[in-house]
């Protein structure tokens, strides 16, 4: 937390810039180990150039800003206060003028809050601090790694307890209920996004929704799902078939698990992240699928289950030690039905692994 | 819906607002009867004093927008595409000009989207249009309130689901986990906030978290869960204790149910919000609990769990026939546990009838 601040406030000063805001939850809490959801009560960090970082939180949760170890000044306001004002005061006693650059997170700050936080200082030109946080986030570190292994060893648990419960005739919303509940017994309060379970037809479209459709012999059953684990994210998608399959979907579900294993082997430090993207594309278009795979191979993942880099064919930036992102090619047919195969892939020194561990092979369930 | 936009297109013509801009997805729903997320990508209504409506929508939603039955103009983008090139473009061919105000929702909008909004009309002056739409989404027609009794008789369902799981030593977390495994199957996709499920002691906490504390003799049950149903809310709260009560307990809980029906009672049309509350709190003071009710007594219903208006003792508005909100005191002691009950209020026009109707005399369960 310290070394991420410093390392802030370095960039602030080759940049010029002397103060910047946080607003959101996530890049608040990548800087200050401190997870809240303040609703709509302002929660914000500013960092400074020369001074040190002031923390804005709603009162209530002051004390537990101090109990997670928070070094820095905080100010908690009441719900009569204006939090605003009491910045004014704080910056004031600061002595802190002749600001000329304020950074803050464009793509989240709203209009009213922007103009709140221009109107602390009136002469600084606005620019954007959040492709910083991302380049920032990119790349974890030891701890953060070790609670997205255990956020997708969660997410692997979650697809086993789907296979698990697979009987003819239940429905799509009824296995994804049993998943969610024996997650929710294992201490797991939420999901990093809506549960996917797709049976059949349904799975032959890349954004189907569980509903009640039952599980017939024949039906491929994609499983989508990730959990949140103190703050971190994780994200697995496999798919079975139920109890018999054909000739065309065993090509659909091998063309799909060679070209993400394609993808994977490329996955090694200094890889053009493009490159991951059309690996597994070329395999893909050489089947004669190219018209099915809709969507990017994957993207970042950390605190967001969607985060900075994107892993489309047009990235030309490259990968390094520490990286964290999904590899997830599919292959769409309303004919035949879908799959997509998807893992969390951590870039190492000697190359990758993956922190998703369920199986690969094709299986059929009965 | 059509009614919505012609009564927001004279309130336009009134205040001299020449376009007002949406970007939240519920006042996007509440005015097209289109519910989507579309995350990052851009998804708007443009309204004007005298044209009709814009909406865009990135370009996989279009048909569904169409399917819908919005009769207006959609406007498509893919993800290669700049929306708000496209924007100016039909603006253009609209022949819209003299722009002299912009309303959008100044809470909402990021600074980002206020920036590429203003620079469509550069000439006009920002204002907001959040108090307006809070007013109009304040009372419900007949459609909203069908929904929204079926979201709340779903909300009775987990109650009873939670109520008939508890057992010796069962914990918090299993208990959350088996109502939401019902309400799944029952086809429910999204609560409508965290489900809570507090034991004994922690209950005795407002903001409490649901976890591995085990149930036990003596304790109280606090259950605080919602659906989502059809892009409406619900929201209850039922207090209930396992096996054996003592008379602080009783006296605790008799208190919040009195000081509950005396806040219901007051609700008819033309009643000062701001009394329903105290009157609450009135009752709860005078039994020696005032500083143990530490929130207002609810909050308006609908689109949102949480919205407009806000039932605090401050707020000077009348309930009108329609109005939708919760009544929830509470006591939260942690020597004795804490209780609140909340239901979800309609506004007749006879007085009111709940929408929630799961019993709330105090029930000890064997």
């Amino acid at each position: 937390m310290h070394n991420r601040l410093e390392h802030l406030q370095q960039w602030m000063k080759e940049e010029g810039i002397d103060v910047a805001f946080f607003n959101s939850t996530e890049n608040v809490f990548y800087l200050t180990a401190f997870h809240t959801d303040p609703h709509e009560r302002l929660m914000g960090l500013f960092v400074f150039q020369d001074q040190e970082p002031l923390f804005v939180v709603p009162g209530m949760e002051k004390g537990q800003v101090v109990d997670t170890g928070w070094p820095y000044e905080v100010l908690g306001y009441a719900d009569h206060e204006d939090p605003w004002e009491l910045i004014q005061n704080t910056l004031k006693q600061r002595k802190v003028q002749e600001i000329h650059a304020v950074a803050f997170e464009q793509d989240v700050l709203t209009f009213q809050r922007s103009e709140a936080l221009q109107g602390l200082f009136p002469t600084a030109k606005p620019t954007s601090v959040e492709d910083k946080l991302n380049r920032m986030r990119v790349v974890k570190d030891q701890e953060e790694i070790a609670i997205m292994e255990k956020a997708a060893e969660m997410a692997d648990y979650g697809v086993k307890v789907g296979v698990q419960s697979l009987q003819e005739g239940i429905t799509e919303m009824e296995v994804l209920a049993t998943i969610e509940y024996e997650l929710k017994k294992k201490g797991i309060r939420e999901m990093s996004f809506s549960t996917m379970v797709l049976f059949g037809e349904k799975a032959g479209h890349p954004h189907g929704n569980p509903g009640d459709r039952e599980l017939k012999p024949g039906d491929f059953v994609l499983f989508d799902l990730g959990v949140v684990l103190d703050g971190y994210t994780s994200d697995i998608t496999r798919t079975v078939v139920y109890k018999e399959v054909n000739e065309a979907q065993k090509e659909l579900y091998n063309t799909v698990l060679k070209a993400q294993m394609a993808s994977l082997q490329a996955s090694i430090p200094g890889a053009r992240i493009g490159d991951l993207d059309q690996i597994a594309r070329d395999i893909i278009t050489q089947a004669g699928y190219g018209d099915k795979f809709p969507h990017r191979i994957g993207h970042g993942l950390g605190i967001n289950v969607h985060e900075f880099p994107s892993m489309s064919h047009l990235n030309d930036d490259t990968l390094e030690t520490g990286m964290t992102y999904t590899i997830e090619p599919g292959i769409y047919d309303p004919a035949v039905g879908g799959v997509r195969i998807e893992d969390d892939v951590l870039i190492t020194e000697e190359g990758h692994r993956t922190l998703t561990k369920y199986p690969k092979e094709l299986q059929i369930i009965d």
